[in-house]
């Protein structure tokens, strides 16, 4: 059973990719180490490493290598770039973590947490400099221009984040601003700066471009839908998170356009208000369950992948292509 | 009394740059204004607003623009950079605001923060995000190499600043790194950038930047220095808000180096293991007096602002340079 599913898991797009990529991904990881280093702060190394070295799957940088492979990139800064995304990325998940006061008054264990928020903030300030090295190092303005501009987009989304929480006024545009900050804007600066760096024809790094953002927005969409649903246990996450944090996604965002007046006091309450009951989550899901909205939010990550598979179209038929291609639909083949 | 205090205030160094560079300064401020907005997340201005409006001296941006005079650049980014290091100085104010977890515990009131952890954190990334965007639009991949290099300066002397926090063993080298990345940085970065985007030869350029570090470092000394001494009323800096929070200072290192078993028993029980009592910060000042190190750290602040004068002789003798050298001298006259 076990060698069963490792070979069903050798057969998962991105692992084909990292197969394919290897060399490239190793060189990665090599310059990820080097530059996360620090001579004389040596508690960077120390609250980066359990993030970077915890074997993620890389998707960021392997969509940078990825495209880099696909547009014939002959040079070696595509490893600088990879390791770029990957930083950036890192950063974004240590702020994340930085704990909000009225969060830790409503008792969660700070013991519990593995770093102080000082920490987070700081060293994730100096993974965002060491990422922003990188890029120069790249040597080309327009990859610098689209990188300013997804750090712009990320840390917007992000604010408007904290703003749309516990607010079930939250439109479908603005949950996608959010999810675009989110996930999607890395995604697609991403392939395109790979594009870009590779000198590829403009329809191509547009090509691209829209394909790493219609599947950083797949991604995210998946994500939420799997916070009220699918095997949860599984997956590393628990059913209800973002339902106890009161943030407002898109199983939700359709059940309130839904509700009658009971059912909108229910979300005021529980979402809006922050007071939440043991038995809400499943009142909660009930009522996304009658409203069909969970169903309709799988329809919704499906067609953003079906529009990354076919931005594909206009890039050339290599092999990266199909892998990239099966990315989408393994993205989001989490729903089943 | 009101309009002689105005009258001095009018003759410093700062405000007579500031008269120089009005129309510079407005330009800047206009610039500010329009990058800080976001359509999507009002919370960022917000946020934001107290802060750059707060009417703070604007030194670092004045730097940019002095020095931009003087090379005699003839374009209009140099307000683009000037805002980019204002930007980059407010994120860093919002980062430092993050209050560790621990620092609460010690009961500090969480009700007198204006703005909660998270919205600090993220508003801080958007303010660093928007001074890469503008500094990728001054087309100088030089300028941006100076500023990816200040950026991990700066988070770097951050991180160390919290592991030499309560260790009495920090040396002054580790001091001195520390206050390169608090300050000085971001004072060479102004200062080398804004000669390198006026196309200013090597030696002006090296020499401005050794000018900006000098000032930096001389600044944060004589700030160090305010810390324990001089008429902390007047400048709006409580005495021992340093020995309070633990932060190991230059006064502290020279009278720690200093100490017999007795004294540096106080200085274990008090910085390192943050054990104070009322009357502690007085016994702390008699300690500091007994050993002459804050007419010692005075000293140093005087050195360092000798060399950033020297350094201004490499460059052309016009009005701005006398002001910048000025500028020198002002900043350690608040040591008297």
């Amino acid at each position: 059973m076990t060698h069963m599913t490792q070979d069903i898991a050798a057969e998962a797009p991105h692992e084909q990719l990292a197969e394919l990529l290897a060399d490239d991904l190793a060189a990665v990881n090599q310059l990820i180490r080097a530059r996360m280093a620090s001579e004389h702060a040596p508690r960077i190394p120390e609250v980066t490493a359990h993030l970077i070295e915890a074997g993620g799957k890389r998707i960021r940088p392997m969509l940078v290598l990825a495209t880099s492979r696909l547009c014939r990139y002959q040079g070696e800064f595509h490893h600088h770039l990879a390791a770029t995304v990957e930083f950036i990325h890192t950063a974004t998940l240590l702020h994340d973590d930085v704990v909000d006061e009225s969060r830790q008054r409503r008792g969660r264990a700070t013991a519990n947490l593995l770093w102080d928020n000082k920490s987070s903030v700081l060293v994730g300030d100096y993974l965002f400099a060491r990422a922003f090295q990188l890029m120069v190092e790249c040597g080309s303005m327009r990859v610098l221009d689209i990188l300013a501009n997804a750090s712009a987009t990320i840390a917007e989304g992000e604010v408007l984040q904290l703003t749309t929480a516990q607010n079930i006024a939250t439109t479908e545009e603005q949950y996608l601003r959010v999810i675009r900050g989110k996930t999607a804007a890395l995604f697609a600066a991403a392939t395109e700066a790979g594009a870009v760096l590779s000198g590829a024809p403009e329809d191509h790094v547009e090509a691209l471009r829209v394909y790493g953002d219609a599947l950083g927005v797949a991604f995210q969409i998946v994500d939420d839908y799997l916070d009220y649903g699918g095997a949860g246990a599984g997956i590393g996450k628990n059913i209800g998170d973002d339902f106890r944090e009161g943030k407002v996604t898109l199983p939700v965002i359709r059940a309130v356009a839904q509700a009658d007046a009971e059912e909108r006091a229910f979300w005021i309450r529980t979402i809006g208000q922050g007071k939440q009951a043991p038995d809400d989550l499943d009142h909660a899901l009930y009522l996304i369950a009658r409203h069909g909205t969970l169903q309709s939010t799988r329809t919704e990550a499906l067609r953003w992948a079906g529009a990354a598979k076919a931005a594909l179209q206009a890039v050339p038929d290599v092999p990266v292509r199909r892998m990239l291609s099966d990315l989408a639909d393994y993205v989001v083949a989490r729903l089943n």
